[in-house]
C-alpha cells in the first residue's frame, strides 16, 4: 500500500502516449495516460463496447464524439462519461504541457448506470 | 453526456462532508467526496469488504491505516490502494481549503487486481 502520485514524476510522452494500468478488475480497467500533442490519427474513431469515464487531471485537451459539431474543450477537473458506442476521438492535446488522462472503462456486463449528479451548490 | 468539472463548483462542506456518486456499476461505485476539516471520530475505523482506491484531486490530508506507526500525508494527485478489510482512517483534512477525494471501490466479487505500476521516469 503505497501513496503514489498520478502527476509526478510523469513519463515522457514526447515520442508517443504513455498508458499504464492502475488497476483492474472482472469488467473494469483504471488507466493513466500521459499525452504530449498526440491526438487520434485523423479518421480514427474509439467505437468500443466498454463505457468509460474519463477525467482531466492536468493539461489541456479536445475530444470529439461523433454527431457533435463542437469539440468539447476539457481542463484540469473536467470529466466526461462515455457510454459504450458512443464513437469519439481525441481532436488535440496541449504540446506545451503533459495531460494527464484517468480513465476507468466498465465491461457492459456490468451494467454500467451512469447517476447524474444533482448540481453542486 | 456533459462535460463536469469536480474541483468547480464544489458544495459546502463546512457543516459536513459532502459525498456525491459520481457512477455506478454491479460491484463498482464511483464517488466524489469533498472535506473540509472533518476526520473521521475518534476510534471509529473504516473496515469494509471493498477494495477502494483513492485519489486526492485538492487539498491535503492524513490517513491512518491500522499497525502502521506513521500517518499517510496525501496531497493533490496522490493516490492509495486500499485493499478489502484494510482498516483505515481519516485522521486529518485541511481545515483551510477544501480536500476532493475521488474515491473508486470495488466488490470483492470482482476479483479486483491492483498491479503496482513500474515507476515512471
Amino acid at each position: 500500500m503505497e501513496v503514489r502520485n498520478l502527476l509526478s514524476p510523469l513519463p515522457s510522452a514526447e515520442e508517443a502516449e504513455v498508458t499504464e494500468r492502475l488497476l483492474g478488475a472482472n469488467g473494469v480497467r483504471l488507466e493513466r495516460i500521459v499525452s504530449l500533442g498526440q491526438a487520434s490519427p485523423e479518421g480514427f474513431w474509439y467505437d468500443q463496447a466498454d463505457d468509460e469515464w474519463v477525467l482531466l487531471l492536468a493539461g489541456r485537451a479536445r475530444l470529439t464524439i461523433a454527431g457533435e459539431p463542437d469539440d468539447r474543450q476539457l481542463g484540469p477537473g473536467d470529466a466526461i462519461y462515455l457510454p459504450g458506442g458512443c464513437r469519439h476521438r481525441v481532436a488535440w492535446t496541449d504540446p506545451a504541457q503533459p495531460t494527464v488522462w484517468l480513465a476507468l472503462f466498465l465491461d457492459p456486463g456490468l451494467d454500467p448506470l451512469h447517476e447524474p449528479s444533482a448540481d453542486a451548490s
